[in-house]
């Protein structure tokens, strides 16, 4: 059974931190999504890739059971160039090259139509939509979103919010999208388009989660050394709706511990380039960060 | 008995935030924490006024069993001017006028010296240090300060902090003061000044307390309306040394419940300008806030 579906994109980062730098390293969103899910559950992701996408990578994904049937090949990848100040807090993009994804026609294989929690990862919200109407009857959606989308799609991103359960972004995108410093007014906002939740990332301040009579929020892991954030949110958010689909259990208390889960995979996913911490970790890393969030929280 | 010692200013406020304006009115470190911690224990405060400082400010601090006796009256009380921009992160200062405080001679009265609990307020560190020479066994020394005397008393404040036990500080001063942006070494530097702990408020992210081999993060209150957030930092520095002082336990447990508390204090400060929040609530109040912090955090 392939569950989740994961749309977003698959890329080529070329990247700089006070840490270090690296060129064509595997990202995007989907990338960073599928591999967090698939600690938990069989994801089947939908993107586009370029001819010039390195086989080891599809290779990668497979070993980790996640179904790329849903990718498809065009011209040139998608490439994404930029670097990270000493604060680690904003990706400064130097050059965003969508190649392949300028005509991404998406198209979902029929066993991935029948899959009942899907993830809504970062990409153009009506690509989004689109593969949101293909999925027969999904339980549960969940999307994520950017900056660039709310500035040049804002009319589209609503609809397709509209349309999701779950919203998750991240604090800045919220108060730019909701129009207010305060992210309780932000999240109230968000609730008032009928999702059923709303989920703030703050980065090393943990996570929010705000589904109208009752909040919670997750501690931030306290890592001494970020050396690449990027993929951060999205490892967050596949972790989130691999928990779920795993336990199918969408009560209040669960999700509090879906957010845990995408704390815990983010954590790990800072401590190194792309997704080589990812790539590294086993069950038990996650279950052990997992008992160390709890206990950081406890009083 | 009088317990806790604090020695902080005790001021005359003029401020404008989005949500209003107020002139003259009480404010000051001293004020804020031992109004916090008279929820909790029977503070002393140490400080000065002037001769055009409102008798009825005293009485209200009599009132709530707060000793003055420590307070000396010079010529004009200290008086600050200030604003909040839209986000309401960061006071902005219009004007400081230190008028007696610049002149300030500290006179501790016998019967504070056999406290056991010390809170240095937000002061010089100079006057800190010396009210602290003044205690003569101290237990616990609780120091907060900012940014003003990173820059202008770096070396007489390290040498203070030195001698605390904690260090409570706000997220943008343990940046300033340990030069780095990652909050986890800037708590990693404070903890090698011989502090027994560290204690990072974040404002609306939560406060984190840091005792070398621990960790603990406290959630951020969900306000939607932040009215005045002058003093929040001086009420959860209060409430930490008052419910210390009150239960007498400096066990890492008890240290999490005294951030808790601190954090509640803190939360409801901000709902109204000046002392007026804190004047209206209740140890029941308190209590039922506390149980919501621990909801919040719970999975």
């Amino acid at each position: 059974m392939i569950d989740p579906i994961i749309i977003g994109t698959v890329a080529l980062d070329s990247l700089e931190t006070p840490f270090g730098k690296v060129d064509d390293v595997l990202g995007g969103s989907a990338s960073y999504a599928s591999i967090a899910a698939s600690f938990f559950s069989n994801p089947g992701i939908l993107s586009i890739i370029g001819k010039d996408f390195p086989k080891k990578h599809i290779e990668f994904l497979n070993q980790r059971g996640i179904n790329t049937s849903g990718i498809v090949t065009g011209n040139k990848t998608f490439r994404w160039k930029g670097f990270y100040e000493f604060d680690m807090n904003e990706a400064k993009t130097i050059k965003t090259e969508l190649n392949a994804l300028e005509s991404y026609n998406v198209q979902v294989p029929d066993d991935y139509k029948g899959a009942k929690y899907v993830f809504l990862a970062n990409i153009d919200p009506e690509l989004q939509l689109e593969v949101l109407n293909s999925i027969k009857k999904p339980e549960l959606v969940v999307m994520d979103t950017m900056n660039f989308w709310i500035e040049h799609k804002r009319e589209q991103l609503l609809k397709t919010i509209g349309k999701a359960d779950i919203l998750v972004l991240n604090d800045s995108e919220a108060r730019q999208l909701f129009d207010t410093p305060n992210l309780v007014k932000a999240a109230n906002a968000a609730l008032k388009l009928h999702t059923r939740a709303v989920i703030i990332k703050k980065g090393e301040h943990g996570a929010l989660l705000f589904t109208g009579s009752k909040y919670f929020n997750a501690p931030g892991y306290p890592l001494e050394n970020i050396k690449d954030p990027t993929g951060c949110g999205d490892s967050f958010g596949g972790a989130l709706i691999g928990y779920l689909s795993k336990t199918k259990d969408l009560s209040e208390t669960n999700l509090r511990k879906a957010v845990v889960y995408g704390s815990v995979l983010a954590s790990f996913n800072a401590e190194d380039f792309s997704i080589e911490r990812l790539r590294n970790i086993n069950s038990k890393d996650i279950e052990g960060r997992y008992k160390e969030f709890r206990d950081m929280g406890k009083f």
